[in-house]
């Protein structure tokens, strides 16, 4: 039978496991890539695995997240990431850089390799034909070592492209019709693959943009075929000996199947809070606009800022609006410059930043209260920006270029129309400015032995994980609903992020902008520990396994909820916290908050049964949850996490 | 008898009192400035003062301090003088226009005009023949409403310029030399006006290097003439119109003089962490550096930054170094990238951050403890970088490029030989990018007397200001020594200056990099209030009124220190502090932190006395003081400050 591009990637890396959706299967990874918000943990537990040198094709360490250096906590992270890949045989890409989403793409993305990255948003590289998933930082730092990653076999989701899009629409409205039509639940356990004539429309970049986002889906990755779009990418990085032709087999079939008439596609945006709450640019026209920004992972090509200058040039952005533009590379800033978009964005009143992520995690560009922000970013869950009770808005650069200089949400179509605009066919350069004399290659073996990791006094230790107790009785601390982001759980952002490897410090921030009493009510529960009740998809949105290891240095036990986002409930697993679902959902109602809920037998329990019957003390009564962890995980959780595991064996 | 050009201008607007020094003279105001650290609370006191409409000839308000928004709260100061400027008939520019000074000195600058600014480098327009004065904020609002401001009369301190600075030298190492001739306290008391035939060879944007860093030695302020390199600058700037002629009378004499030979000029470098500890370059080559960063108020202008992209062009910073670039102002940044200095810069390895104070200000960029940091800034003041234990060096864009090329402190003299690099003539253009879109000018009165102040939550009131007790009895609180800057007294940084609309909230970092525990010692004895005691030249830098207000609202009664800087002395009387001088220094000596100091029958003895007996209880033994206050100024003490006084008349 033939096979899917997915099919075809997993088939290829299959070390474990039968490809049967639901099945857990191990695969192994030819490329890890890591960011400094998580990556400063990868390498403690890199340094706590007794790693000697990495064990991958390629392994990039990033630094585009903590960029602000308010004190001196991020060059002190950016320093140890430095000298840990010194000593591990790890590329280090330089602040200032890049993004890696797209600079990875660029400079290392080979169709047909595998890659995890501690970063949700990893499956960019699909973009190639690539099978990148995101993953929990333990799991990143295991592949580096030369481990298999484990997932549950997904199903695969065929969504097929037909036509072309309209001028002044572009790769981001794709993503938002996505979301708007299956919500940030849609992709859960899935895998994304774009197939049909549409595709060939797109340009790799412009997949990269569907792929990043397939992330707010909730999928496990997104991926595309490896074809002419991929050949003339890698052609213009000077890679074009890398290129591998991966398409579907004609008899392919999809678990799950969708499609887009890309020619149907108008502008779109999402409103506040949420990647999902979508809506077509017309239907809100006209609403006031504080401040507008352009970049991110989410929107990182050339294309996209070409766009936005050529929108601007020879006007001005609204007196009232903020116009802040992040080039996401060095390179794409250089090619940028020398078209002269550059040019045309500083003389619109743009703010150009330094590359990276900046307010995309929360570092800087926070918006005032009641000022509605419009971003070409991939999230914009409550308080993400750094503003407590934020207004922020998704969309694509024409969009957010036009409302730019209305100060108003406009739709991209009727400002070109009254200006007399045609949609424009961009001179991007046919050859890229590339420079990889930021990006500093592993040093040789004998010469990493000798290299000394350089620890500033914010660097802790891992904390202590003891082993899972037998029986719990607890109080449920919290009670959350559904969809609740790691950005939830642990924020990003310039106050928090600084403290992504101190993990004392960083719990005092955890479920900050749920319930800031949290760290403190734990605390008074230290000797029992706690639960929390969850709605359905718990932990959806980014990677970072600072959601798992906080609350469980505060306490947690375990999690219970309708159901997981797959990375955080992986990491769950990964650092001993238990993840059980309710049966029957119905029961989420009966507990409150402050119920004591009890657990006993719980080892033989988990090893033997995938059902477990917890009781609520306070009401009296039980309900029915199950685990869906395998004999692996269950033996991980019970041993208090995978490093203690590991530490033993 | 011939006059100099500063006695000239003070001529032209003086209002009342004789041209002696020490005399206090007032003086008509007819432009000002102010920024958005020190402005929120300019903007509060015009509230405060009932303005309907400012009474100068142009007023602006700059925002280039609190650009990294880390949350709503620098975004909602920028909204809230945006309202204020549309009320009050005040030039408002955005947020990525610009540093005040050079952006000032390009658009609003006059031959001949005085302004008084709320911030210390002020005197920078000094270049163009301008009397311009650092003030704290209170009289910044004054002077907008119409007031003149009173000073002391200064001596006038002449200092000849000869000879031509030789090639890989320039202006900033001009500054370093009178620094290391003169110190932080060399121009106390005194405007420094430069003349000879050494200045012609200097360029405006030169001079105001000089003028700008006039502020480190402690000046009044810093004059140059109006002579052909101002009118040059002008027509570069499109606005010749605004040229006038001012030079000093041939038979002018000076009160103080000096004299450098342009000639004997070599690259120079203010060590950690006071502007005055310089060397030559040649003796320091060799050290590490993790970090350079070109860019502020000091060398703003678009030479420094088209030198440093001429030595980096083709060539890469340092594998360790992360080399930065704070562009001065969307004009400077349009116009280096249209002369290809921007993507040279990209293509070194740069990161290029929004146009701004940036780090200069301790708003990001702070170094890794251990790690050292050049700069082309004016201050290396311990801590003001974000960093607690920093290690910040003062240099040259010649240097500061150099250096980021080799990694270790580089005289770049001995680069360019190495190089083979000739000193260029940079193919400046004739003609600025001037583009006046992001500076919004007033309304016209009828519109503006409608307009609303918007204030955001974070934005406080002013704190109520108590007069001044006729006896005091209280502890001496915090002892400290020699040049403490207001910086030392009310940081600025990333975690502070967010709060400066917040009286309450920014106390609690008062002395914050001296004693931390200050704040809560200070609540401690509320009842009686307290002393501080300092050394030379306190209050030094910044002219932060905050650093009289913060101590203040936390108890502070009087200062009794060796000697005052002058605009911190002036803040701490506008706001009721009493500024006290030991008349034998050696008394500083015998008075020990946690003493109980008394002063009795205060109102009668400031009124009537220059003098005044401090009682030291703890040790049984008697001091004398004077205060050098006017009789308005022993007024406003008494009042409580000039709030109270103006509330009550």
């Amino acid at each position: 039978m033939g096979r899917t591009v997915a099919q075809k990637l997993i088939a290829d890396h299959l070390v474990d496991g039968r490809m049967e959706p639901g099945e857990e299967i191990s695969l192994r990874i030819d490329q890890t890539l890591t960011q400094d918000a998580t990556g400063t943990l990868v390498m403690q537990e890199l340094e706590a695995l007794g790693l000697d040198r990495a064990r991958t094709e390629v392994s990039v360490q990033y630094v585009d997240h903590n960029l602000l250096q308010t004190d001196e906590k991020n060059a002190e992270d950016h320093a140890f990431l430095r000298s840990a890949c010194r000593r591990y045989g790890i590329w280090y890409s330089k602040a200032g850089n890049g993004v890696s989403h797209p600079t990875h793409m660029q400079r290392f993305g080979v169709p047909g390799k595998s890659m995890v990255g501690s970063d949700s948003h990893t499956p960019a590289s699909g973009a190639l034909g690539m099978l990148a998933m995101g993953v929990g930082g333990l799991e990143a730092a295991l592949a580096i070592a030369g481990e298999p990653v484990y997932v549950r076999m997904p199903e695969i989701w065929g969504v097929r492209l037909t036509g072309e899009l309209p001028p002044w629409t572009s790769a981001k409205d794709v993503i938002l019709e996505m979301l708007r039509r299956h919500s940030v639940k849609g992709g859960l356990n899935r895998i994304i693959e774009y197939h049909g004539p549409g595709v060939s429309t797109l340009s790799a970049m412009d997949r990269h943009v569907i792929a990043n986002m397939g992330a707010e889906l909730g999928a496990t990755t997104t991926v595309f075929p490896s074809d002419a779009a991929v050949y003339e990418f890698l052609r213009t990085e000077g890679r074009e000996d890398d290129y591998r032709e991966i398409v579907a087999d004609p008899d392919a079939t999809y678990d799950v199947t969708d499609e887009i008439d890309l020619s149907t596609i108008e502008p779109l945006i999402a409103r506040p809070s949420s990647p999902d709450n979508v809506v077509p640019v017309s239907e809100v026209e006209g609403t006031e606009v504080g401040q507008v920004v352009i970049g991110s992972s989410a929107n990182p090509g050339l294309r996209d800022f070409a766009i936005a200058a050529y929108l601007v040039r020879g006007r001005q952005a609204s007196d009232a609006v903020s116009f802040d533009v992040n080039p996401t590379s060095r390179e794409i800033l250089a090619d940028l410059t020398k078209m002269g978009g550059t040019f045309d964005l500083i003389s619109a009143g743009a703010r150009i930043h330094q590359a990276g992520c900046m307010g995309c995690i929360g570092m800087g560009q926070a918006p005032a209260v009641g000022h509605n922000s419009l971003r070409t970013f991939p999230r914009n869950f409550p308080g993400r920006s750094g503003t407590r009770e934020d207004s922020v808005w998704l969309c694509s650069p024409e969009t957010a270029a036009a409302s730019a200089l209305t100060g108003v949400i406009t739709d991209p179509r009727k400002l070109a129309d009254k200006l007399g605009l045609d949609y424009p066919d961009l001179p991007l350069p046919a050859r890229a400015s590339v420079n990889t004399d930021m990006l500093l290659p592993p040093l040789p073996p004998e010469q990493a032995r000798r290299e000394k990791l350089v620890k500033g006094p914010n660097i802790s230790a891992l904390p202590d994980m003891p082993p899972l107790p037998d029986d719990a009785e607890a109080p449920v601390l919290l009670k959350v609903g559904d969809n609740i982001s790691t950005d939830e759980i642990s924020p990003a952002g310039a106050r928090a992020l600084p403290f992504r490897s101190n993990v004392p410090q960083l719990a005092t921030f955890t479920f900050d902008q749920v319930d800031p009493t949290y760290p403190r009510r734990a605390s008074d529960c230290a000797d029992t520990g706690h639960f929390v009740v969850g709605g359905d998809n718990y932990g959806q949105g980014s990677s970072r396994e600072h959601a798992a290891i906080t609350p469980r240095y505060l306490g947690l036990k375990a999690v219970i909820a309708k159901s997981f986002a797959r990375i955080h409930w992986q990491n769950l697993a990964n650092f001993g916290i238990l993840a059980l679902e309710f049966t029957d959902p119905a029961d989420y109602d009966r507990v409150e908050q402050g119920d004591v809920l009890s657990l006993h037998g719980l080892r033989e329990r988990l090893t033997n049964h995938s059902d477990i019957t917890i009781r609520n003390e306070t009401k009296d009564e039980d309900y029915r949850l199950r685990h869906r962890l395998s004999p692996r995980q269950v033996e991980a959780v019970v041993a208090g996490g995978r490093i203690p595991m590991l530490a033993r064996s």
